[in-house]
């Protein structure tokens, strides 16, 4: 299935600097330590540097500094990392699907599907729904009413896009992921609750990626908007109303309260909570287990996650933390 | 598809002052920003005030205090988010769906279907189900054994009831969602886990919505339960023999360890943890981000969720409570 | 359905003792509150012990200290529960499924599904997958191409196994989970992302329990693993590339980051976020809410969820502790 190909295709073909042998070949990535012949390892951080004296692989993509330690050929890129991630999906790339609707799949007989587009087996593709070119809808995926994806997307298996949802190009969706279910909009009336329409929908950006049983939520009136480049982890819990700007990466069980706006090229932890109606500025860091609880204005790094320590030790530093109130105020006044 | 409507006609119809041109009509709802003619919109907080100035809408439902600020018609009621939840309803009704079961759907021939419910495709129901009428079981939805939904209740999607859940009326079940998986339960046995068989079920009670990817555990013995008028947002996750009470809203993400007993009318934030085996008091808040680990007798607001601050000052002020530890517990005995 | 068994036959078959009337019979287990004729309960906890006074249960399970206070027949065992969990199953054996293919399941030509495995409906078997003797892929499940699941496990419903994953002999995985989907990896490039193909796959050992809506990512490029007696509760990330250890237990809304190695027989609560990267001892015990920044070394218990208490005392807690920063770090100096 993999292809072959030699360390001079790959120097010239990605721009590397190559430290060995041109006409050896690669078929496969490996980790330096379970690296085998025919493989290629990386090296992206110099601490790790250990691990290149017993490596067998072939090669080892690296930076110019670690290159002189390397005992086997070396692909020396100022990036190591982002080479490696352009030559892997060269060494393994997606299997392809077939064209064609699985005779399996509910299709109805509004939708438009491209030619180029596969329907995987047992999926449901409901009136309105219009599919791109080359897309890939898995198994038991279901596109409801009115919904759209955008030309090379990937809907792995099982994922279910609502109604008017729309996904735009080069995006991959992996299972379980649900996009448009309702908000969690209710009116109190008198100790009962009264739903709340949600009328809004869900617009996702380019190449963004949608990890497993991961939920983004309607807009109650307006859409919720996911834009361009955001790369979402698995079980990750999205609002109504809320945008995620371009670029934001956020790692898994993330919850982002409803109408907050986060801006673009942040970096998210995992297990963020955040509050709702929140503004949250471009190039933000947030560090795991934290709760952002109030709008951020500046760039940086903020954090609140507490760091376990020994149980007998973490109870005698609550009991010392609840008692800091019981002195009548008196810390930091003398 | 929606219908158009005269803001004297809602006005009569929901009790509503009216101060404007009755013969006004309204088709949809939009937000006071994003509002052009034919919508209708809502006030429900002053702090948004000025954003009424620059609004398009048609007519906007509001209060008596905040009506004299407002440019267009308006729609005077002392809850407004009330009303507009009902105008709302009534603007965007949901879509409904011809009875009848999807041929592609698998029914077992012991199942009772009620003539005016609907089985979309691929649906699975399997032998002994009840489903009531005009229930809508969407599409990939998965019934097993013996479970029952009651009538107006919707499975919206890839929603899966284990064997004998039942569901009462009124209901909403958004994708991925899945009631009555085995509870967590293993008993010790010199270093390794024996599976305790989770023999008991779980009740879903009237107008019960639970929301996208989750998950709510069957009882070990007796059954979990879930009362009347609950609404449970996405990914939360129920532990086994858990009861929670009348009208308590659960916000996305919070985990409620086996057997604990939650209130009616509660009020619990995202992200919340709940210790096994706890009763907590009607009325209570908790707010997002918190571990309740203890019982709690009285109503009233609780917290623990720390807010997140920049990187350098949270290590700081973890490191501080820490040393609060070393200095031989003289804190506070001054 | 359920057999009825004689106290004496389960003295006998358990190594029991056994205090009253042999010939009694019971049917199912009850807990002590509502049990009735012909029924079995339980007492594990000495706490509960006056819940024997009133029950009506035919015989309790429980341990020679409490056998005192029984007013009912007694089946005596230093490890209640224990025993409990066997007997229960034995009362509460699993529906077992005709084997066979349901004609609605979806299955490559090049899958080998052994002859008494059952395969449910609207079920997904992709090209080379390999299912053991009497597995039960229940309706909805998807295996995708290679996987290959071991002798008596079960996919209880809409279970998806991506490309590759080996699942081991006697499993359960319940409704929702997600095995192998792409672990979250990108290679950052000025400002946008690029994808970093996930190669690896996850192996499953024996014995293992996956909860509901819980994801396991496969490997970057070696394998994700979780060994055998491993216990999962529902919705738990595990990211890319992690080991969790034999025998080790996991509370629901856990989240594992990336090539994090948990050592055996570890037991972790609910909703704890691990940082990645790390090792953790075995025989590890972290309590729910907590945040694992760090690895361990030692066996012990570790935590730091903080318990919630009154929000107004919450918050002059949380200013407290800001506070202490400003004191010119002069806490723990005097």
């Amino acid at each position: 299935m993999q292809g072959e190909f030699s360390l001079g295709e790959l120097a010239v073909r990605f721009g590397l600097t190559l430290r060995g042998e041109p006409n050896l070949t690669v078929r496969s990535v490996a980790t330096l330590s379970h690296a085998n012949a025919g493989t290629l390892s990386f090296l992206a951080n110099s601490r790790y540097r250990r691990q290149l004296e017993s490596t067998r692989a072939t090669a080892v993509l690296l930076s110019a500094e670690d290159a002189s330690h390397c005992p086997v050929a070396a692909l020396i890129d100022p990036n190591p990392y982002l080479a490696y991630a352009r030559i892997a999906a060269l060494l393994h790339p997606p299997v392809s699907e077939a064209p064609g609707i699985h005779p399996s799949a509910v299709v109805a007989n509004g939708a438009r599907i491209a030619a180029s587009a596969s329907i995987g087996p047992l999926a449901v593709i409901e009136e309105g729904v219009q599919i791109a070119e080359r897309v890939r809808i898995g198994p038991g995926c279901i596109v409801q009413r009115g919904a759209s994806v955008g030309a090379d997307s990937a809907l792995v298996s099982r994922v279910n896009l609502y109604p008017g949802v729309t996904v735009g190009q080069r995006c991959i969706l992996h299972a379980g992921a649900v996009v448009g279910a309702d908000g969690f909009g209710f009116a109190p009336n008198s100790g009962t609750w009264v739903k709340v329409p949600q009328v809004g929908s869900v617009r996702i950006g380019d190449d963004v990626e949608i990890g497993a049983n991961t939920s983004i939520d309607r807009g109650s009136i307006d859409d919720t908007v996911v834009e361009n480049g955001v790369k979402l982890d698995n079980q990750i819990q999205v609002g109504h109303n809320v945008t995620i700007g371009a670029h934001t990466a956020i790692a898994a069980c993330t919850g982002i309260s409803g109408s907050t706006v986060i801006g673009r090229r942040c970096m998210v932890g995992g297990m963020v909570g955040f509050a709702g109606h929140l503004t949250i500025a471009d190039d933000v860091v947030i560090t795991g287990c934290s709760l952002v609880s109030a709008s951020i204005k500046n760039a940086g790094s903020y954090s609140s996650g507490m760091p376990a320590v020994e149980t007998r030790l973490w109870r005698r530093m609550v009991a010392h933390l609840r008692r800091l109130d019981t002195r009548r105020d008196n810390v930091g006044v003398r």
